[in-house]
């Protein structure tokens, strides 16, 4: 919210004709199924398909919801701040890949991005997704990191 | 050149009050010193200061001559894309370090940086400036890469 805040005022311009993109990415499905593939409860040798899509549609449901809440929120921002041409997308898995597939496949002439703006060891753990694809976007990228004011130097 | 000129098309905007920082950084002078401090070629023993304050001079002219040569070129094309105000900052060393203590100690709203688009192999072996900059300065930074019309598909 802060990067999309941030780039409406100081990058994306009203009347500019520019067709702004928020692409929102919810994880990929493959990650819910083990969670429950050891069985039923009270058959653990079967294995619990019925439980399983139970919980797959509720936590797809839920992702989609988050995702819904989200471009929501992200248009009327965009509404709020710059009368500007708003499209959104949905897609799933890794967030590194699917960004710079987008980009490529949208034709994006810029990328803008969000970032948590981790420390050393937890981006080592985490990855980071903003370097990712500045590397291996084509496009230029910008990357906007919400400011701490108690954060040190930099 | 390719990060500038398309920054001054799509993100620096005429009459927009904003002040476009042109920052050289050039290599740290240190790096000049082990070339020929071997000592004179008549006398292995002694020191060659003259020698080296010689050649040290001399590299230091040739890269401030390109500091000025390359912020020349720079300034003509702002003047040439937009009008927009433009200071120029020559400093010396490290250029990850140097960019982000400048880029703070400016008080920049927003970093635009270029980037070689090395592979993997060659980052690791120099490092990206780029990403260590987006990961360490606390303003957005703007990565514009030249595109590679021959390059895969990233």
């Amino acid at each position: 919210m802060y990067a999309l805040s941030w780039s409406l005022q100081n990058v994306v311009f009203q009347n500019s004709k520019d067709t702004l993109i928020l692409l929102y990415v919810k994880p990929p499905h493959a990650i819910y199924t083990p969670l429950d593939a050891t069985g039923r409860i009270d058959d653990p040798e079967t294995p619990g398909y019925l439980f399983s899509s139970d919980i797959s549609a509720a936590i797809e449901k839920y992702s989609q919801e988050v995702a819904d809440c989200v471009l929501e929120k992200s248009k009327k921002l965009c509404k709020d701040l710059q009368n500007v041409k708003v499209e959104t997308r949905v897609e799933s898995g890794d967030p590194r890949d699917v960004i710079c597939e987008m980009s490529q496949k949208l034709g994006a002439h810029l990328l803008i991005m969000g970032s948590h703006g981790y420390g050393v060891v937890k981006r080592a753990f985490l990855g980071s997704v903003s370097n990712y694809c500045s590397q291996n976007v084509k496009c230029p990228v910008l990357i906007v990191k919400k400011p701490k004011p108690s954060a040190g130097i930099y």
